[in-house]
């Protein structure tokens, strides 16, 4: 099991993995050394300790993924900042993140694939962090859901630090909630038989989405039994607008969440926000992490494991 | 066998790819359908041809990626835009990138994952074309390189990426060139006998990488017998007197390339670039792809399948 | 691509497999020859064509994955009968299921293992089927629904064989639908504070149900925003009676659904059908393939090859 | 290794078992739980023990699966059972089968998976010494053994469970003794070509079985060197007669076993059954354990974890 | 399937594997170019034809692992030698074994892997025959088996070389054949108990095999009901006496085989041949391919792919 | 990490090999076990100690592979032989090289797989140093590489055994230094432009050699910027003329190293060698491992587990 310590008040979210995922970082691993590690032979086996350094603002995430990377190098890791904690670098700049201790060449061998997996999932944790931080600030109480644009191989992860980030991960993959876009619908004929034939085999423990372009086809997703409705592309106003709609015209009938997606930016999200009754309508309307999170979200701020040059310059003292 | 078509004068990058990388497209449509396709059974299989098309400045990359992932859901794909081209949005705004043909739940299936694959590379690729084109204008003759800050279980990806873009890989794995960093020296006792270590076991057929932190240190490295020197954290000016001091200093007796590492960025490279001379003197002077292609690696420019809007709302007309 | 044409107006169950299970089978046999063929040996590859015979009662279920053990041993497969139909026996006591054709060790390499797949398919299939038509003549309107105690390691053919008869799959695995027993609630201190929980890492895409013991803990869990309430071991007046209450006590507040489980047999599920007006009310009240589906749902009702014995002694006539 | 304590005067089953077989554990949990375990993180890491009750009688069987089940989810388990016993149920209609102790998310992730194992298992250990018991109040003196008409994927542990049960395994794969069957035969063109094909292949250390359906057959079969004939579908005066007359005209020339098969039923077993002077010819006479056995095989006679429900509701009391 | 076409009377070797070996050749390859093949990107995909020439004594073997690395390269093999055969050098010293088609990156990609397959395969072939031939003309006429002192993860190409080199590839593995050594005797006790043991889980389809040092232990592994007793460095006349004995001792009572084994060599084997009646009581006493072969089975009498140098120097013409 | 303490002083080759090697030990095991191991129930877990014996002459090579396999059968392993070290046969003709505690059926579980990677591993280590130490004695002051003509899927284990063996491992795959043979050439056209090609996509991190038939071809291979140019099938007297006249043409101007292969034998090396001035001019001219070096490598110079047979006959006394 993983050991991550980061117990907050609601719990641990490194439990939500369950051991199978280890073998990918064994995977990872091999594909960082297939053969020989010559710079292992150099250097032996001797114990040392390593510090693991943070330079630039941001959430930490993904400590279960470096835990065992070093695991499985014969080292182990002592952690100086919570999960999900905002790095505090206000001594010199930079802060003690983390200890690792273990053979040298363990060290060398897990630095850059912990590393690696460390920041990457870092770097997403802090977008999404700082997105929902603007959405809130302007005023939105829904939800702000993740994508599927991923890197392939390494959802798990990223997924995790869009958790860890305060999103919503949304579906995980096409075995989780079936999404009807508009290719589904046009394929099969229409949005009611779409519906009807998702729910045919998706059974009763599935959600169902419809992406739709017109109040009609939200409509006609909402009689289907569609328990998510995707406004695709719709102008602020337009959401708002069709949101209060659909309300009246459903309430105590049909039960939906919205779901708001397409070109949305922090810049722009302030007129997507629905203010007052329709908040209590919509019981999560949401804001897809769209282009802007997936641009950003590998920033690297977590320096590699480094050494206080001004005093010495190795990395074990 | 790959079967991109792009070939070039130099040759086509495809044929970098031996066929075993196709087990993790496999492991990708797996991740991202790990049961039932629900979806897939709401639209069946009749065949259905989709358009792919760019919206945003870039380099095309990851072809024979797109290729596989679509030939494992039993489709075809067919390019408009040779591999390493730039998208020419000269009409529209938009270029008509690839047509995919298949049963159309195939086409669904491979869609997420063939996006996510050629949009990192492409992104990979945009950034790396991008750096050696502001080295280049800024009077650069020496190789820009990459870094094994990847995605771990997406090297073989991005460092193709790195390569269509025009960068130099730099060593693919731990595996491959042996490269001794401060530790690397701190934990065997000097640079010498670091060196003489890793010759002993990397043997004639692999390259030595010594990091140094001075003209000394630099002296060492190439007198054990480094085949590359990286000069770690000079400046501009430091760089172009340790290059001319060096290169005096061991003309006719010692071969070896100088590496210049670490916070170098686009707006910053100017000083460091080595006219004149030195540059007959350092065969290949180059400057690591760092931070700056990390953030930016993962530009989706590449939008979804996507249909033409203003005409028909549809992907499969 | 799976190549099953069972297009039934409803679509082709088929479609619900990705291509990535396909591996799976290459495990199978593996399994069933793990090193030497001898037989195979012994038979050559000269061309021959089997006849598959069913000899029970029963529903057809498992088409996709007798085809893909033949692929994989170079033969091709004929079908006589639907994917989901009800075999024909009235012919001889066996109907002709299907035509083989390829190299005779192909054939018998793959045959038990074909076998083994589609008999067990169709076990499930054939129980399920059974089961659904048995509460529906009991005036049952609502869902059947399966569950997760299938054989380790083959879930996928086991779930597919009770979509095939007519059951709800239920939820396929933990990561799916979130289910909260009572150790579960037990553990979290409160149903409010588990369902609290879950909805943080879940989020709006996935359900989650509450296992209660009671109408106040029903209560409780409808208001923490479960979209599912078991009530476990209910008589079948107590749930009729909880039924009820619940409808007229959350109607038009709170979106829910009710399922029964424990202890439901064919010969005891009429008590627990709702009538009338709460039919409407719940729109999906469900019973669980519970015990008695697991018993028999292995039943090989369809024989081997079989050759016409009157008539002939062997197979390949 | 396996550290089950089962250990009998005979020996423990358990070490039939190399260390190898674990790897198919992780692939059930990951089946199980592909993603994120969402309840997991509802519960945590607090220690819990859970207690495994049976309820139904029938024969303990499938320890080392439910052993390495948790061991890979951080758990331990110690049993109160040995492994191949009947269950005790005269206190109270259950008995107490093990204890388990972990971090309470552990036990719950292992819960189905470790059931699924143990109850597949112990059906077939039951359902095995059931039709043994019976055979042998027939007067039976013979093997009564199993089929290859297992789960795919999931040979080992049935084949196991046979074995605890008392039955024979039989052939555990196409790799393992050679079996011709009618098709080998024609397709080779006599049975004497065919064991003599057989044997150039199979060497000296593998047995060879034939099928034959008369005495002229059985008769050519043990002239060719068949270490097992094969008796398909005779009646059971005609195994007696054939084995009587084999018997005589084989005596002190060449060594084989009869096996009978087809057909066979507990209740039709007792015409097949040789007493007298032939049981001294015939080594192992025996007996395929068939459809009976497969229909009933996977009786679920293990109730989940439970709880002791009229005196505390909760499993961790 | 295979394809390879060396139908002999007896069969072609070729159809005892099973397409799951397969998955190994995907795993040689992949060792062979973990990441870039760099050279592939220099040749291309142009067309090419090569020839594998044959340079010294020996027999072919392995052509189904050489044909599916190639198969895997997307290249095609025409055989100019049957599996089995002997080179014919008589032309110029070399003889034309192969064509192999296909792009030449796949050619050289396929290369290596190809002929280390072959040529280790035809190299234990060769070894074989060559044991065979000599004990053959030393007048020996029973069997001459192979071990399992084979290459980890290489035993199949190994074992099915000593089939097509004409020795009995003795047990694949320890789920095969049961074999009791002194070891195993001496922790259960006695040779009694210990074939007792091994019958109780082996079952009938299994041999068991017992080392003997004395007469005496043979008597009893007899007794015991041993299928196969193996004389553990007996002398030649140690060997005769004690089959002499033996066979005079279980006439008629028990059946069983005599192996003989270590130290045997060519050079010894002589006075090891049983003649006369102990060979008519002896089934197939047989003589381990021991030292001998392990030293000598990798011999590369195979060359590479190779130009006729006198007349042109190139590969392709 | 490898537990093997056989630290010398230019540091340990166990050090070579990362943790992800250890899944082919698990392989192996699974390939020698791969369903029940029979004889594993006969003997049980009572712990045993066995020794490992050396019988004939050569050097230890392999203990992080034995000790692994051991691990994974629950057992460990104590050394009384350095790695590297040559076997002291002087006390009985047989030196005790290791003792194996752990389990009975854990230790005759690992025994065969243990004994075949070490055999394995230390013919190939003995056979390099053989080599190494006849052209030393010839005078010989370069380098002596091996091949990639080694078993599939078992290289890491033969490249460390050179490396013990005192030889350099050449070139691990076609992914490490990039080869171009006649083939290469001839396909791009020249050996100018393949290169340039080949510098194209390797870049700066690693080298290029060229196979050359004539010092013409030398030249433009150097000019070109080759790393390492191979004179195929020269002559001794042949090398020393070309190396004298290479090193004068380009000294000064361009880096290389020689390497010498084809034909060479350990009593043919001599004329190869080069003395006087060419030895400083050559960095480091070497010769390949070649045909000799396979013959020979797999030589089971270890015995297996054995007993003092003169004074007590059983393993575990």
């Amino acid at each position: 099991m993983a050991s991550s310590s980061s117990a907050t008040p609601q719990g641990s979210l490194a439990h939500l993995l369950p051991p199978s995922w280890k073998t990918c970082v064994g995977a990872w691993l091999a594909e960082d050394t297939p053969s020989f590690d010559y710079a292992g032979f150099v250097v032996g086996e001797a114990p040392r300790v390593a510090t693991l350094w943070g330079k630039s603002a941001g959430v930490i995430a993904g400590r279960p993924f470096f835990d065992e990377v070093f695991a499985q190098c014969g080292c182990t890791v002592e952690w100086h900042a919570d999960e999900g904690s905002e790095l505090d670098l206000s001594t010199g700049g930079k802060a003690r993140v983390a200890t690792v201790r273990g053979p040298v060449r363990g060290i060398l061998l897990g630095e850059r694939v912990a590393l690696n997996s460390l920041a990457r999932c870092s770097g997403i944790a802090s977008c999404s962090r700082d997105l929902v931080t603007r959405v809130r600030a302007a005023g939105y109480k829904g939800i702000l859901a993740g994508t599927r644009k991923t890197t392939p191989g390494f959802r798990l992860v990223e997924k995790y630090g869009m958790l860890v980030g305060g999103a919503d991960a949304h579906r995980m993959d096409l075995s989780s909630m079936v999404m009807l876009k508009d290719n589904h619908v046009w394929s099969r004929g229409s949005i009611t038989d779409a519906v009807k034939a998702a729910k045919s085999v998706a059974g009763f423990s599935m959600k169902i989405e419809v992406e739709v372009q017109s109040e009609a086809e939200a409509d006609e997703a909402i009689e289907a039994g569609a328990d998510v409705v995707m406004l695709d592309n719709f102008t602020g106003d337009g959401v708002k607008i069709a949101a209060r709609s659909l309300k009246e015209r459903w309430q105590g009938k049909r039960h939906f969440l919205l779901e708001v997606s397409g070109g949305l930016r922090p810049d722009n999200v302030e007129p997507y926000v629905c203010h007052g009754k329709s908040a209590s309508f919509m019981n999560v309307p949401f804001i897809e992490l769209g282009r802007e999170a997936n641009r950003r979200r590998c920033g690297h701020y977590l320096d590699e494991f480094d050494s206080p040059r001004g005093t010495a310059r190795r990395l074990f003292p």
